[in-house]
């Protein structure tokens, strides 16, 4: 039988999250243990390298690891693409109403060194906005490639959606009483509008 | 002669950005005067109303008031669609790139009601972000009024528009280092191709 836990994951986390918080993110591994009173290798056991020990301590949402996300530029053509624009965009939209004021709280902590937070969350050397906006570009890429769309920059149309979706999100931070649109009509409406661009036009009968 | 200032404009507005902080933008302009040690007919006069003290204040962009603001939906037409999108375009970059920092600071204060900021930026009953949407929605209609652009749904395009700014503006708040273009060269290419998709048909010759 396995030893029991003596310090739950929960209670490891909140320590995790006032070091990040205290010590900024370059603290080190060693620092982070030391302080929860445990072994690093407890903590990699538990959480996996830094960067998901930050992501688990700050509870930021980690959709880069999700199914969705990583297959996001892959649609399954059993889906059409308007029903799948619709599905992507509300759960970007959903992750994103959970990060953004999270990623507002860090950054604006006077012990975190900006640099270090962006050193710490980088993924294959791209910053996440940058990584949102090229996922979604490689799906209208994709979507040219296949014959479904019309030929455009793909970076401008993941500009164009993820902006308008991002604009949404801060919208409902600040001023949640004046959205008088729920996030599925504002994305319902901007996926007829986007499709009405890139459509093909109809062959002649 | 009129009498000199006793205390200047720059310290008086330093003592209403500490009070509207401590206080919260809920706070009477008597107290606003009584603690800056001036009637509130000098505050009125120097500064204006409520909501003009804690944008000066505060050091916000007041782009609301700005000409070019103003005059957004109504392009002259000696100006080609395209050049004016990027000029206001770029306008509203610099304004958001200065006011989104500011305004995440002070939502992010604890004395601060986020209603009460609410209340106070509201202007003709619309709140900032929604503003700023009209406006640009505002102009796409004139713009398919006079003929210039395909008719689609003017609100979705404002949301692509002032999506992809805004987006860029954070994007260059968090992670500087990443965004390897200029907002001139990213406008560049949204105004290209967003009029690509809703620019007339040409007639055949």
């Amino acid at each position: 039988m396995a030893r029991p836990r003596k310090i739950n994951d929960d209670t490891l986390l909140e320590s995790l999250r006032e070091t990040f918080l205290e010590v900024g993110p370059a603290v080190t591994t060693r620092e982070l243990a030391e302080r929860a009173g445990v072994s690093e290798g407890t903590l990699f056991k538990r959480f996996g390298d830094k960067r998901k020990m930050f992501v688990q301590a700050l509870r930021l949402p980690d959709f880069h690891e999700e199914q969705w996300y990583r297959s996001l530029a892959n649609r399954e053509k059993t889906v059409p693409l308007r029903d799948y624009l619709i599905d992507v965009g509300l759960r970007l939209h959903g992750a994103l109403s959970i990060s953004v004021p999270i990623i507002q709280t860090v950054f604006s902590n006077q012990f975190i060194n900006p640099q270090d937070i962006r050193t710490l969350l980088r993924r294959n050397k791209e910053t996440p906005p940058l990584q949102i906006l090229d996922t979604f570009a490689a799906l209208f890429e994709n979507e040219m490639a296949a014959g479904e769309i019309r030929t455009s920059r793909p970076l401008d149309l993941a500009r164009f959606f993820v902006g308008a979706i991002h604009s949404d999100v801060h919208l409902r931070l600040y001023f949640p009483q004046d959205a008088t649109f729920t996030p599925e009509e504002m994305l319902e409406e901007v996926v007829e509008t986007l499709l009405g661009f890139i459509a093909l036009p109809k062959e002649p009968t």
